[in-house]
């Protein structure tokens, strides 16, 4: 698996203190080029001493048939869930589980790594685009003592309930056990959400071509409302004259670091470092 | 031909008043996509009210034989020439000439799509990356009526003395005529300017892989000597630890905007808009 880090001036592998971290996960078809290139993070990420972290959205090359068939399925489309349907996952001779397991690798593999970078993994914050975004949330949501602040852009917000989200649920996880499906579901999360209070801000694009059948982001206050006294709360705002594309994330881009870096105590909340 | 532009807040094709551009050639394999999703300038350019042109790099699609065969010939390598030789260029039934020919695309056809998008073409400035930046110092050099200010990041400074260079003026120009390549070389025509006072900006990168061999950045400097009052000043900038990549000029854009903002009379030298 390959990743791809942007240390914030000052901070590096080698230097002595760790540096908290935003991971940010891509969307389909992306590798960690999409953002690291593309989303200009990095300008605030050095202002505000934060570290980017730009996973890859799938295992590559397994040789697992149909991997490579279609663009939101296998390769490029690990929607950030543990698969549990062969052929995605394999056990082998010692009954060890191989294969897409997209949710253990960035909240397990990934962490060790990025402790071996010298990066503070006490400090860790995450936020995605579209297939990222909705693994943002479900990361976020079931790791808060990993994750201690949570954004997306343009997420897939409901994939129990879109077309790309049934598709890939129905073949990672099985279409007999839909049941288990909600544990990958942003919204049915937040409805059960007990953990510690989180304010998330998700940003949409009022031209989003994909913001009606697929993203449905709106559901995540309708879930919010179902959870009485939600501890969670979700600050959605939709940018009219944006579409899904990278110049929507470039836009917004400042606005998510920040918000992360005074989550992590790095910048106050007005003002700040310029 | 196709190019991308970046219209500023509160401008476009149909706002009343024409906005000023800042034209951007790319280097070598660029579509009008590299700058405008990885260089990171609408930023700075949204701030002072610039609009950014991107356009392509070469013609596309001519069926000339070999056009496809190298990266850094033909297709995407047009060097921001105009070919005299065959088969780069072809004759018509009435005479006229067609085919690479990017000098009079970028001075005269592109300016008359932009004047019809109301760009104000009475203020343009240019800029360009490696083969683009060389582009941008010859069509600043040679048409200092049309370019306000002139930048560029990590230019092929001296065409006629580098490989890149000399591969492309040996197919563009023919290897006949050795003295009418001094016409595309930045650096002989530093020696010989008589236009209006320039101050140009380069910055390049310490790590720069092409920098030795291809780019010769430092004989702009030279050039300046050899041309006694020289109207042209070379603002050389070497910046320790960055290489030839987007990477590079996302880091320097904000300046780069910014200074040709200032020679346009947008902003002040000082302060400004941030």
């Amino acid at each position: 698996m390959e990743f791809r880090v942007f240390f914030p001036p000052a901070s590096s592998s080698s230097s002595p203190s760790p540096v908290p971290a935003l991971i940010y996960l891509s969307g389909l078809t992306c590798t960690p080029a999409n953002a690291s290139e593309k989303a200009g993070a990095a300008r605030m990420a050095a202002a505000v001493g934060l570290a980017l972290v730009f996973p890859d959205t799938s295992p590559r090359g397994l040789g697992i048939p149909g991997e490579d068939d279609a663009y939101d399925l296998g390769t490029g489309a690990g929607f950030y869930v543990d698969a549990t349907a062969e052929p995605w996952i394999q056990k082998n001779e010692n009954g060890q589980v191989a294969g897409y397991r997209m949710f253990s690798y960035v909240t397990t593999d990934l962490i060790e790594a990025l402790r071996a970078l010298n990066i503070d993994t006490a400090r860790l914050a995450i936020t995605g685009h579209s297939m990222g975004g909705h693994g943002a949330l479900i990361a976020g949501l079931k790791r808060p003592d990993l994750f201690h602040s949570i954004s997306a852009f343009s997420p897939i917000a409901a994939p129990t309930r879109c077309p790309w989200g049934v598709k890939a649920f129905s073949s990672y996880l099985g279409e007999g056990d839909k049941a288990a499906w909600a544990a990958w579901d942003a919204c049915e999360l937040i409805k059960k959400y007990t953990g510690p209070a989180r304010a998330i801000l998700v940003d949409v694009g009022g031209d989003d071509e994909f913001a009606g059948e697929q993203l449905r982001v709106r559901d995540l206050r309708d879930a919010v409302k179902e959870n009485e006294n939600s501890p969670v709360s979700v600050n959605l705002r939709t940018h009219e004259g944006y579409d899904h594309s990278y110049f929507f994330i470039a836009t917004l881009v400042d606005d998510h670091v920040r918000f992360h870096a005074c989550a992590l105590g790095l910048v106050e909340e007005e003002g700040g470092t310029e």
